[in-house]
C-alpha cells in the first residue's frame, strides 16, 4: 500500500515566528543568496538515555518537498505590526519561496550520541533559516519516541510490543506519528488506524470496557466477540473480576487468539490466569498485558517470568514520559557569503557549537565526528567503519527513494544489535560509545574560537 | 480574522483500531441504535497538579462536525485480517456514518477535578464509541498543556509569558495546538505563526543567535535587527558575552524594545544588564528570559526579586515536562437499548466508575458532583452556584456557536481566580478543592453496584 499525503496544511507558516523576522533581516541586508550550513544534532543526552535512535526524515523530507506560502497566509503576516515598515518585495519573494537546497541524512533508525548531526541543511540563507523549527519538531519527536520504543522492545526479550497511546498522544496527529515512530523502534504495530492506512503497519485492537460493559453479561459479550472475530479474539477480562473473565473465557473454547490483563498485579494475574487457560486445554492461547506499562515494569515483569505474551504499551510509550523531549538545536556552522566562507560559532555559556558541516564515521566501537571534507578510508586496509551522512535532497529534489517504515526498522534492528549491552542497558552510568572528534575539526574548533572576538 | 478551518486528513480513520472492530460487533449485535452515553474524566489528577484547565473542545467539537470516512479508507480497512468475515453492509453503514449525537461540556477554560467530566456523549452507540480516541487525544493534551499554562503564568506574577515551543513539541502540529492551550491558560501570545494565523492569537520573536553569527560582528548584526524593527527590537545578547553584548545593545540606544537573556545564571545577569541599560538612560526598555524555563524556575527567579519583565517558555510548557500527560478516560455509564435504561459499572482493580450521566454544580468552596437529572436551585435562596456542564451539540449539530480563544483565556482567568490560593499553589498537598458526591449519585452507586454481579 503506497504512503498516502501527509497533511499539507499550515507547514510553511508553523514555525517561529522570528524565523519570518530574520528572513525579512536578510532580504534586506542582501544576504539572500548567502550559503547556509546548519546542523540538527543534541548536545546532551537525556540523563537516562545512552543513545537516541534518528527517525521522522520522510516528514521533514515531505514538508521540504512541499514548502510553500498560501496567498491567505502571506496575507495575515502582511497585518502583523512587525512587518509594518517591511518591503512589498519581502513578500513577493515569500510567495515564490521553495527549498531549493541540500539535505544530508542519517538514515531513520540510526542510533546517535551527542553532539552528532541528525541532518544537515544546505541552502540560500533564508530557506535554510526557516525550516528550522519544523525539522527540530519533527525530527525531535519522532526520534523521541523511537528512542522509547526500542527501550520497551528491547525489556520485552522478544516478547511483541503493540504500541497503544494514541489517546494519551500529544494531539491525535501526533498519535498516528508517534505509533509510526514506535513501528520503527521496533514494535510490532500499532492500534492507530490511520497509522496503518498511511504507512501500512500492522495494526491491533479487539474490544474496550465498554464492549463488555455494553452486554448484560460478560459471558454474552465474550461470545458476541468470539463470533465477530474468530481467531483474532481477544478478551479483555478484568471488567469485573480477572480470574472470573479468565474461566468465562476459557468456556467458550476455541477459537480465541488470547486474553487480555489490564489492571491489578499482572505478574501474579498471568500466572494464575495461565493456569486456568491450560486446565481448559488452551495451551496456545496467549496472555497480553497492558496498564501503565514501560520498560522499567516490563523489565521486572519479564525478569519474575511472568508468564505474559504480548505487552501493549500506552502512554508512557507515546509520551516517552520519563523523558518527553529531547534537546534538538538547529545551529549554523557555515556560511559561504560574498566576502568567502566563514565558520560561525556561539561561545555563550554552556551552548558551544563545532564549526563547519561534518561526517559521522562508524566503527565497530566508537563514532569520528570529522569534517564532512575529510576522507576516512572506510573498509580499506585499517578498521572498518561507515560514513552515517547521506545525500538526500540535492537542489531541492530528492536524491533517492526514502527507505520504508519497514526497512527503517529492520535497519534500526540491526544497528541496536551492533551497539554494546552498555549502550542497550536502560540505566546509565558512564559514557556507553565513544565519540571522538577529529584532530581537523578540533583544529577547525580552536582556530574559529581564537578569531571568534567580535 | 476568522480562524480558518482544521485540517480533516484522517480524522475519522484517526481512532484505536478496537473501537472499529467494536462497531462492527455492535452492528452484529444488533445494538447500532442503542444510546449511549459516555463522560470524559480523570480518575486522579497528577500528583503534582492541584486542578487541571479544560481546554480542546473547539477542536473536538470541529472533527465532531465533520465526523466522515472516505472510500479509501473504508477500502483499507477490507483488505484488514480482523474484517475477513464482515458483512459489506457494514462498511456500507461506515460510508454514511455521520456524528448525529449531543454533546456536554464544560467552557474552555474551567478548572477541573478528578472525577469530573470534560465532557458528556450521549449518541448511537456506534458514534459515541468510535469517537472515544479522537476525543481523549484533544482534550487531554490540550488541558494538559493549558494546565501548565495557568501554572507557569501565575508564578510570574503579572508578568508576561510567551509561549516558545514549538521545536520542542510532540509533531509540528502539537507546537499549533499547544500554543493555542497555552494562550487559553494565561500566555500573552506565541512564538508560532500558524497559531497566531489559524486563531488571532498575538505572535512574538525577533532573531535568534544564528542571525548574530550570520554577521560579521554582533555589532553589526544588532544594526541591521534595529534598522529592520525599530520599536519591536529584542536583541538576543548571549551569543558571546552576555553583558558585553547588553553594553552594545545600549550604545544602540533607542528605538528598542529590550533585549533577551538567553542561557547562563538568569537572575545575576538580569541585574548586571539592568544596570547597563539604566546607566545609558534606557530604563523603559525591558528584559526578556529565555531558556529551559518552567514555573518553578520562575518563582524562583521572582522571590530573588530579578528585574525580568517577559518569560519564554519553550520544552517544559509545550511538553508539561513534568506532567506530560493526564490519565483522561472515556466512561459508558448510561445504556438505553431495546430493554430499557441500564447503567454500566467497571469494576476492575483500582479503576471503578461512577454510573449514570452527570452534572458538576460549583459553590463558592467546593463542587458537587450530582445525576445531570437532578436540580440544584443554583442562586435561588441557598448558597449560590453553578452548572458547569452546558449543550454544545444536539443531535450532530451545534448548539450555540464557541466561546472565542479569547474569551475562554479570560473565563480561565476569572474562574482561576476565584479559586483558593492552596489551588493555585505550584505545590501539591491535602486535596485543594472539595467534591462532593451527590445523594442520588451514591444511591446509585450502590445500587448499581449491588446488581452488577454477571
Amino acid at each position: 500500500m503506497p504512503e498516502p499525503d501527509q497533511p499539507k496544511f499550515g507547514a510553511a507558516l508553523n514555525t517561529d515566528f522570528y524565523e519570518l523576522t530574520m528572513a525579512a533581516g536578510y532580504f534586506e541586508a542582501g544576504k539572500a543568496q548567502d550559503r547556509a550550513t546548519f546542523e540538527l544534532f543534541v548536545r546532551r543526552l537525556p540523563w537516562n538515555r545512552n543513545f537516541v535512535l534518528a527517525a521522522g526524515l520522510t516528514q521533514a523530507v515531505d514538508y521540504l518537498l512541499n514548502l510553500k506560502f498560501t496567498g491567505a497566509e502571506i496575507a495575515y503576516l502582511k497585518t502583523l505590526p512587525q512587518f509594518e515598515h517591511t518591503r512589498p518585495e519581502f513578500f513577493d519573494m515569500l510567495a515564490g519561496l521553495r527549498f531549493t537546497g541540500d539535505l544530508f541524512a542519517v538514515r531513520e533508525g540510526t542510533p546517535l550520541f551527542a553532539g552528532e548531526p541528525f541532518l544537515t541543511v544546505r541552502a540560500p540563507l533564508i530557506e535554510a533559516q526557516l525550516i528550522e523549527t519544523y525539522l527540530l519538531a519533527t525530527i525531535g519527536f519522532q526520534s523521541t519516541i523511537a528512542t522509547k520504543a526500542a527501550r520497551v522492545v528491547r525489556a520485552a526479550l522478544g516478547h511483541a510490543v503493540v504500541e497503544f497511546g494514541t489517546r494519551r498522544a500529544h494531539s491525535p496527529e501526533a498519535g498516528v506519528l508517534a505509533a509510526r515512530a514506535a513501528y520503527i523502534g521496533g514494535c510490532a504495530g500499532t492500534s492507530n488506524a490511520e497509522t496503518g492506512f498511511r504507512y501500512g503497519i500492522p495494526v491491533f485492537g479487539t474490544a474496550a470496557h465498554s464492549w463488555v460493559m455494553s452486554f448484560p453479561s460478560e459471558l454474552a459479550a465474550f461470545e458476541r466477540l468470539q463470533q465477530l472475530l474468530g481467531e483474532s479474539t481477544i478478551y479483555l477480562i478484568d471488567t469485573y473480576d480477572t480470574l472470573e473473565g479468565a474461566r468465562r473465557a476459557a468456556s467458550l473454547g476455541r477459537p480465541l487468539w488470547g486474553v487480555r490483563l489490564d489492571s491489578g498485579n499482572l505478574g501474579e494475574l498471568a500466572s494464575a490466569v495461565r493456569r486456568i487457560l491450560n486446565e481448559a486445554g488452551l495451551e496456545d492461547s496467549k496472555i497480553m498485558a497492558t496498564g501503565d506499562l514501560n520498560e522499567y515494569k516490563i523489565q521486572e515483569l519479564m525478569a519474575a517470568r511472568a508468564p505474559i505474551d504480548v505487552f501493549g504499551v500506552g502512554t508512557e510509550l507515546a509520551t516517552s514520559a520519563d523523558a518527553p523531549s529531547l534537546g534538538v538545536v538547529y545551529k549554523l556552522v557555515e556560511l559561504e557569503e560574498a566576502g568567502g566562507r566563514r565558520y560561525p560559532v556561539k561561545l555563550s555559556h554552556d551552548k558551544q557549537t563545532l564549526p563547519g558541516a561534518k561526517q559521522i564515521f562508524r566503527y565497530a566501537d566508537h563514532d569520528v565526528l570529522a569534517r564532512s571534507s575529510e576522507c576516512y578510508s572506510c573498509g580499506e586496509g585499517g578498521a572498518v567503519c561507515e560514513a552515517l551522512q547521506r545525500p538526500v535532497m540535492i537542489g531541492g529534489g530528492l536524491a533517492e527513494s526514502l527507505p520504508t517504515v519497514v526497512e527503517a526498522r529492520r535497519f534500526a534492528s540491526e544497528s541496536l544489535g551492533r551497539l554494546p549491552a552498555t549502550c542497550l542497558s536502560l540505566f546509565t552510568g558512564e559514557p556507553a560509545w565513544r565519540v571522538d572528534i577529529s584532530p581537523e575539526l578540533t583544529t577547525l574548533y580552536e582556530t574559529v574560537s581564537k578569531g571568534a572576538a567580535v
